[in-house]
């Protein structure tokens, strides 16, 4: 990650929206000129802009000009982060649930053993 | 998953701000009340349960009253759904980049090919 860490809270906010989640999916089959991204999308073009710019300033997009046409792609890593937060909240409360089931086990255990019948 | 899916948009709304994912890191080590939950967190109550307030709306957590304690769980399945959208994201990136790689490997290996020199 070096000296680069997108904003976590700007990631997902640029994810909250259905708009911009689709935009994410298109761009991850490859760059795209901003008129061919937008063109399946029933929307005017400036409001299209706007979610365009949400997602550059969050990181998940970047954008270069050439001529007169914009191309939009992915930048992955960002999106890398956002899921990485998650794995991480997913890890501890697997190692919370894995505690639990072994200490459930445990009185299991002590419990079946104390039931047998002594001769 | 069946009837139920939280809605993507306000998961990651719920997402989006530091004091919410520090709430879902907190829950991550367990169920805990309210007021203990809010503890560490320099913010008057009426806020943090603002905060609550979002988190539980979008499926992120849950909450329960037992007289007058309310405490509040993770739902594990919620942040799974926000986290498989993201690894969906990576999987597309990812396949489209290894067709990448494979496209230029081949045109490499016919270069090559047509250059070795004809005796």
């Amino acid at each position: 990650m070096a000296n680069y860490s997108a904003d976590l809270s700007s990631v997902y906010y640029a994810l909250a929206d259905p708009t911009r989640r689709a935009i994410v999916g298109a761009l991850g089959r490859g760059p795209e000129a901003v008129s061919a991204l937008a063109a399946p999308f029933a929307m005017a073009l400036p409001s299209f802009m706007k979610h365009l710019g949400v997602l550059e300033r969050s990181g998940v997009i970047r954008s270069r000009k050439e001529g007169r046409v914009r191309t939009c792609e992915l930048v992955p890593k960002t999106l890398s982060q956002a899921e990485r937060w998650l794995a991480a909240q997913r890890a501890t409360w697997e190692a919370r649930t894995d505690r639990m089931v072994a200490f459930v086990e445990d009185l299991h255990r002590n419990e079946s053993s104390r039931a047998k019948p002594r001769r």
